[in-house]
């Protein structure tokens, strides 16, 4: 079984890696972008083979080590 | 308008990343887990009101700065 896991900045948290980008591309001559904010993608194969054993196991995952709650926001996503 | 890019690895290039985030969940007791891939996504705010020149816009700034089309696949989503 497969699964995608978005881990991004929750709303408020200051992105610097974005602004930096949103600066870059406003230079590199990308006119039309008017907010970057950057985050983590984890793609993952799973051997369970049931979705809620699944989703609990990357629920674990997410909060031990993917994700830091305080400032982070994780979505998952079985495909 | 906004959009979602996503920028991974493409297959058969080798994600040190990944393979030590394995390591790191199976050290924690996360069992199940059989591989990993980390890659990027970035959340992006366009000023444009037209979904083509929204893409052409993204497809620009991913060629030219977010993603290494070496090594790296990248995925437009216009939300």
């Amino acid at each position: 079984m497969k699964a995608r896991i978005i881990v991004s900045l929750k709303t408020g948290v200051l992105d610097p890696q974005g602004k930096a980008i949103e600066a870059a591309l406003r230079s590199l001559g990308i006119e039309g972008v008017d907010g970057v904010r950057q985050g983590k993608v984890f793609d993952i194969e799973l051997s369970a083979v049931d979705s809620g054993a699944a989703e609990a196991t990357l629920r674990a995952a997410c909060e031990k080590l993917l994700a830091n709650t305080v400032v982070e926001n994780y979505a998952i996503e079985i495909l």
